[in-house]
């Protein structure tokens, strides 16, 4: 079982001899010099390499490995140098060298090392949170999850596997992803009790698998907890019974849990109950558990997630206003170990979307910026949609809150504000899978995102290449054929769905499949359209005046909106001329659907290229992805352009066919 | 648990009181004379009224009720004659007897015997077939029921209340309903093995139940059990091994289940795999079944469900045309023991479509009529809907087969084809809801089904009286209004829903709410509208080929086209114009759609009036299903209006709000 995970990833298996030979050849691990007798990262190279190669020396002469702890260096900072046939590792403490430690297996699996050829390495983290949220319940299931059951819960138990759990603590390690979240943070009833003692104990032992890879564990909360687990009659953050209850409760999990790392919690949401029923706002209802925290150096994230209801039939309400106008008004109002999770766009997780307003406006807030991987509304670890190429248009995104250059990137780095913590979470696409991820290349959005979170100026072409040897081979038109596949994925998938902004065009159940009218005439969770017989797109005058000054004019400027968010920005006629294009919006609707489709078929035959190349397991896996995606974007594109045709009544000028 | 039952329905309960008096009151049950001693009349009279008032006499004279047994009269034929103070009744067997007995309860119950005044009546059947169908599975869910789970098995067993199915085949009794078939015919996995012994021996329960009230029991078989129970790795029906198996299956049926009815069988359908695979017929497939059932008087139903694969995309297709072009070729082909099961529609259970005109086209092959009263797209139990003005509609259709007046009515009642079999099947709405029907009122359904299947021109005014008399109380307010609700609910739900014999406009996971693209897009199960902004509608010329050269005509013409169905039959503009209505086609959208939320709001009025005129809990149970329906009624009329309003750009004349 664990042998099969092993080897469906990018770490190397311990039964990969080829590896194993390198080392042999390179010495490095024959005589180990440790500055500090360190049991984790012995553990680490015992795990990976034969045991009896190993020699723990205390002469730095004799070692060809040396590892030396200083403190002047940074929080998670590391250096490798080779020298003289030596190898040396500097960092601070266990953090760095763990990191290290992967940094120089990957080293060796990709023949970088080149005997008595010197190098020199320095890596620090362009972001302080490299968070992974598993929105796992306590029953095994996951929420919006495609790739399995919880590798981490089983039947309301902690998950007996723990090997497998353990092997993805090394995963999330050798990315350098630091924070991890456990459960869904809408928290269900059983996970309720994740915070009573009969779970605790159990959390313990998660607990210490993630903290000797340095990854911080939190759990989510359910607010109303003091109501559930308490049996008080209320859960009112100002009610003193209540704060009683949670100085108590929380006392009691650090008990079990010393250096838990705090918790999660979203509430007020369509599932969740929240202070608002005692017309409390969020700055005050987290200060309640926030406070508490402190004594325990514990960190509260705070999702936001505040909607209101919404309603087809009256154009007025428009939920992409909430999240801003909601949350800014309380900048500065929250304690300073309570951090925002700010989804990057206003609705949420579609394949294009504006950048959120929030994001940087709240100078006295701790903010981080929340992404999925799991693909809920981008493939669903079906179709292939390597998301980084999202990500850097959100990176690079100027929200002019101080003057140019006020980009998304410098907020998670740090630089934008000066606040506290800063960072990225990520909605976790990790299930029970054998390939962790159910589409074996979606694997690369995680290895992306840590790669991405740790080095947010990481070159994405080389990222892809590493992966790519790493995972599969280095044979040289495998990396160009997958390199293909992978750099278009993203685009290709907003090709051939929702067209310019729209978004949402999907089946409400499975989030998934076309349905242009799926979100059209319900009252939840979704983007009107609007399209009539003469046009389409949402007039969005109150929420562009979100936005600072710059971005106003340009989004309010129909000829200078950014075409790609053009429908979510405004309502616009068929035969609007779309410059950037050189067509009618129509016509690019026509275009991009049958080239998206076009796009997978290519992919095919690039991937068939393939097939005595890679392993063939691989190689029919994903065959058959692709198989299934080319009939998920046949299906998208048949029904947009019948859809359109028959509203607009406007030809294809191409004559191609449209039903 | 039995009692409360009992008070939910049209038959009195042991309890009633005033019922018992008013017996007491005629001494009609006083002195008993049979002319036979049959133990089942027996029991039906002790069950119904006080054990100590009967006498059963051995002297005709002293009775007061005389019973009479006699070749001369029909099967199923009853007299019932009150002269001289006494009453007679006269019939050939224990059934006329079981039916003049629930006849004469239901004159005492409602003042009709007045004492010393006579009368004669005298009751024949219009059908020979009096059918309902359970779709019920072993593991004691109801596909397509809306009222509970099953009341027959529970768990994979037949369910322990037998109290419940024998009050249920009282009811069944009481408006002469004769035949069952008591499982789905998509028989799933678990419910194929009702053919082996360990069921067969729980099915002789139910089937002594059946026995006693004249109710001839069925049982839906699955086509491919020689594979799935027998082993063998085939079920061509051509196949040597296969007859034998069934032989000895079927004999071992009769073994246990002496007088078993026969057996349904639906095959070839997107479920379930049939003989179409071995490239036989349904003839020659029917054939083998049927003929082994000869040996024991056996009668195979054959229901007709061959549908193409549909294409939303390719308009030459049309599974309307399907049911006709599969089966009439095969006229005379199927043994005589062999019964067609024909769908009142070519696609299938629509608030309104055309009639099949497979009805009545094969003149020497039995057919029966399936009708659905468990609403499954005309409310599902929440939404108020009459059927029998429905059926008024398909009774009356003239076929033109021979002439004119070959209507449907003719075909049920045997008189259009010199075939043995003829007469009608409804797939049942009952469940183990306390009011049976899930909707109270739905009921009605059920009760009008065996009362015009027993006399097809029976009065539908007075119908209805008499089961609010029966059901509810005879109140004359009461009366006037719930017959007002009653008389225009399938009319109004047609109003609200899909317009003019689109059908579909579902959602196609519940099949109730509105959703007007559902099936647009799909390739499974529906009618396609193929609007677009000029017209709506599909040009149905090969479909319209298949009825008589009159009715050929008729549908051809779009200026005499039943306007109905214009949009079934017809691919028109939405500002073609309604004689009829004397309006548009839009405009007839819009109006009839405000109308029929209209009208809900108008029969919520008219209920509210009946609050203390009626039994507490009924008012409440019907008022919450009231509101329910005003609540999906606005949602069509809001979906719909705007879809069209959207797609076509012509305004309401009348300026309602339209989103």
């Amino acid at each position: 079982m664990i042998n099969k995970e092993y080897s469906y990833c990018w770490l190397p298996s311990k039964n990969d001899k080829s590896w194993i030979k390198k080392v042999n050849y390179l010495k490095l691990f024959k005589y180990i010099y440790l500055s500090k007798n360190n049991k984790f990262i012995k553990e680490e190279i015992i795990f990976f390499i034969n045991k009896k190669n190993i020699n723990f020396v205390k002469n730095i002469n004799k070692a060809n490995l040396i590892f030396i702890i200083n403190n002047i260096y940074k929080n998670e900072e590391y250096i490798i140098k080779y020298t003289n046939f030596k190898m040396y590792i500097f960092s601070k403490n266990n953090t760095g060298f763990l990191y290290a430690l992967f940094h120089l297996f990957k080293l060796i699996k990709l023949n970088l090392i080149i005997k008595g050829k010197d190098f020199f390495i320095r890596e620090i983290p362009s972001s302080l949170i490299r968070m992974i949220h598993h929105l796992d319940n306590v029953n095994g299931s996951i929420d919006k999850c495609y790739s399995g059951n919880s590798i981490f819960f089983l039947r309301n138990s902690v998950h007996y596997n723990l090997n497998r759990i353990k092997f993805y603590c090394k995963l999330l390690s050798s990315i350098k992803i630091n924070y991890i979240c456990i459960n869904n943070s809408n928290v269900d009833l059983s996970s309720t009790y994740l915070i009573t003692s009969k779970w605790l104990i159990q959390l313990y032992q998660l607990y210490n698998i993630f903290y000797k890879y340095n990854i911080k564990m939190f759990i989510s909360i359910n607010y109303k907890s003091p109501i559930i687990i308490g049996n008080l009659n209320t859960f009112d953050p100002l009610n003193k019974k209540v704060i009683k209850w949670w100085k108590n409760r929380i006392k009691k999990i650090y008990k079990y849990i010393p250096y838990l790392g705090g918790f999660v919690i979203e509430t007020d949401n369509k599932y969740l109950d929240g202070p608002s029923y005692y017309k409390r706002n969020h700055a005050e209802s987290s200060k309640l558990i926030a406070n508490i925290l402190k004594y325990f150096n514990g960190i509260l994230f705070w999702k936001c997630s505040i909607y209101s209801e919404q309603n087809w039939k009256n154009n007025n309400k428009d939920i992409a206003c909430d999240i801003y106008n909601y949350y800014n008004k309380l900048n500065g109002l929250f304690l300073n170990n309570v951090i925002l999770l700010i989804k990057s766009g206003p609705i949420g997780y579609q394949v294009r979307e504006p950048v959120s307003p929030l994001l940087g406006s709240m100078n006295l807030t701790s903010q981080v910026l929340e992404l999925q991987i799991n693909q809920e509304y981008t493939g669903q670890n079906i179709d292939i949609c390597w998301l980084p190429m999202q990500w850097k248009y959100i990176f690079n995104f100027d929200t002019f809150i101080y003057n140019k250059k006020s980009t998304i990137k410098k907020l998670i780095s740090g630089k934008l504000n000066n606040i506290k913590y800063y960072g990225i979470n990520v909605i976790s696409n990790i299930g029970d899978n054998y390939n962790w991820t159910g589409n074996y290349l979606s694997q690369l959005n995680l290895f992306s995102y840590g790669k991405i979170s740790w080095n947010i100026n990481i070159n994405l072409n080389n990222l892809i290449n590493e992966w790519i040897k790493l995972s599969i081979n280095n044979n040289n038109k495998v990396l160009i054929n997958i390199k293909k596949i992978i750099l278009n994925s993203w685009k290709n998938y907003e090709l051939y769905t929702s067209p310019l902004g729209t978004g949402f065009m999907v089946n409400p159940k499975n989030k998934y499949e076309s349905d242009i009218d799926g979100y059209e005439y319900n009252n939840y969770g979704g983007n009107y359209h609007y399209a009539n017989r003469k046009n389409i797109g949402n007039n969005r005058t109150f929420y562009i005046n979100q936005y600072k000054l710059y971005n106003k004019k340009k989004f309010n400027d129909i000829n200078r909106c950014p075409v790609e968010l053009i429908l979510f920005f405004h309502k616009i006629p068929y035969n609007f001329f779309l410059k950037k294009f050189n067509k009618t919006l129509i016509q690019y609707i026509y275009d991009t659907h049958f080239k998206g489709v076009n796009n997978i078929k290519v992919w095919i035959n690039l991937w068939n290229k393939l097939k005595f190349l890679i392993n063939k397991k691989i190689f029919l896996h994903v065959k058959n992805k692709l198989i299934k995606q080319y009939i998920n974007a046949s299906n998208w594109c048949n029904k947009i352009n019948t859809y359109f045709f028959r509203k607009s009544g406007i030809n294809d000028i191409y004559k191609r066919k449209i039903y």
